[in-house]
């Protein structure tokens, strides 16, 4: 049941959501305030991704309502709105409500769009950021996506739609000139299509790359190899998503 | 003291490191795990970023040794060789050491060199994610780096050496290209510098930006504005570091 005053942040009671970024898969991989508030929630609303198979390793479920996201009766993924309603209507029923998403809310997660439906509905919406698998899964396999003197930007990118095809917002000539790493998050499938582009951009294909499977997980596997090899990196080793893909001199450090 | 055992994790009794994310600033934005390795250390290495002024929140101090690695006698900031010798010491008198950085190690944040300083000494050494400022700093202020159907990427770049400078790694021409959100770090000083590089490669100087000084902590403040007033926008306002710089379309929703 809802304990609100047991976080010590002086939340109001009832009736609110916050929005908590999951990490990238390991439990204690949440930040502390993320975890805090799910021991405060009445309401559990979670994604596939981030540590919804290890709630029970954060907090005590008893009296609480998890909620499967991609479970729910709305075809293989829940739709969007299904799930702003569903947020909604908790909250207006006066529940603490939690909203678990894998990584961070705000990469790639859809957590704005939920904070905005909330906010017209006249719902208390707070974000708890988290630990992003853009860095972290990398960084689980001993890649920095940043070094001194060697790389000092990085790009974050959604592979999901392929290079080229008319709803890509992605200028994949410019990525491949930027100087920093490239890191492609849901770009398994496209991974053939991303490396072609950026070769023909002028990247080389002698560049190395890293890919992470199911990264700070006891189901993490990582390979490596090159730029002009990663379709094959990939297809070879029958990777699967979700996975993260680093591209840069950091892969080969 | 030492209680290793305390952790559940089978690490062995002494001797090594663990390198923490300790996020953007406020202490309950670290990982459970990172509060975990610091609840076990016998000493703690912290930074002047991340939660060093509120360790203890996060564990029992009595019987740790902190050591505040700027204020150590090596001048203004602490050579990184020192501090690596200072890990490596510790370590190899058998003691458990957290070393506590801002943000997330790898980003921007000289990990990679302290974990490779360890491993040549031959020390174990154990990295824990955080919650990097360049995402969470931005969410605070209500600013996503990502956006569906908005944007689908976002670039994260250290300010520290200006444009145009000889040892500048960025391509500026082609980050203003790349149509994603741009994420700047320890950009206070050459921002200034860096709007007009962006504006001069085509970036609209109505773009907007937002500039977010010390997020997560009691002493945010957060401004918001078009790329073309960039430097005014900071130096109106007073902004000194730490502050993360966000441009582009996200920065005005």
């Amino acid at each position: 049941m809802s304990s609100p005053t047991s976080t010590g942040t002086g939340q109001p009671a009832s009736g609110h959501v916050t929005l908590i970024g999951g990490g990238p898969g390991a439990h204690d991989l949440i930040t502390v305030r993320g975890m805090n508030r799910l021991r405060a929630a009445d309401v559990i609303v979670a994604d596939h991704l981030g540590p919804t198979d290890q709630l029970d390793q954060l907090c005590d479920l008893s009296g609480k309502e998890v909620i499967d996201a991609s479970k729910l009766p709305y075809g293989k993924q829940m739709a969007q709105e299904k799930i702003n309603e569903l947020l909604i209507t908790h909250a207006r029923a006066g529940r603490t409500v939690a909203r678990l998403k894998g990584g961070d809310p705000y990469v790639f997660g859809r957590g704005f769009e939920e904070l905005v439906a909330c906010r017209e509905a006249g719902i208390q919406c707070e974000v708890v950021p988290g630990v992003t698998s853009a860095v972290s899964v990398p960084a689980a396999a001993d890649v920095p996506v940043t070094q001194r003197g060697v790389v000092h930007s990085f790009t974050v990118v959604s592979g999901h739609v392929p290079p080229g095809h008319p709803k890509s917002l992605v200028d994949y000539d410019a990525l491949a000139r930027t100087g920093g790493t490239l890191v492609v998050i849901m770009g398994v499938k496209n991974s053939p299509a991303i490396a072609t582009a950026l070769i023909a951009a002028g990247r080389g294909p002698e560049t190395p790359v890293a890919v992470i499977q199911e990264g700070t997980t006891a189901r993490e596997r990582s390979f490596r190899g090159v730029l002009g090899g990663l379709g094959a990196l990939i297809s070879d080793n029958g990777v699967t998503p979700p996975a993260v893909i680093v591209i840069g001199e950091v892969a080969g450090l």
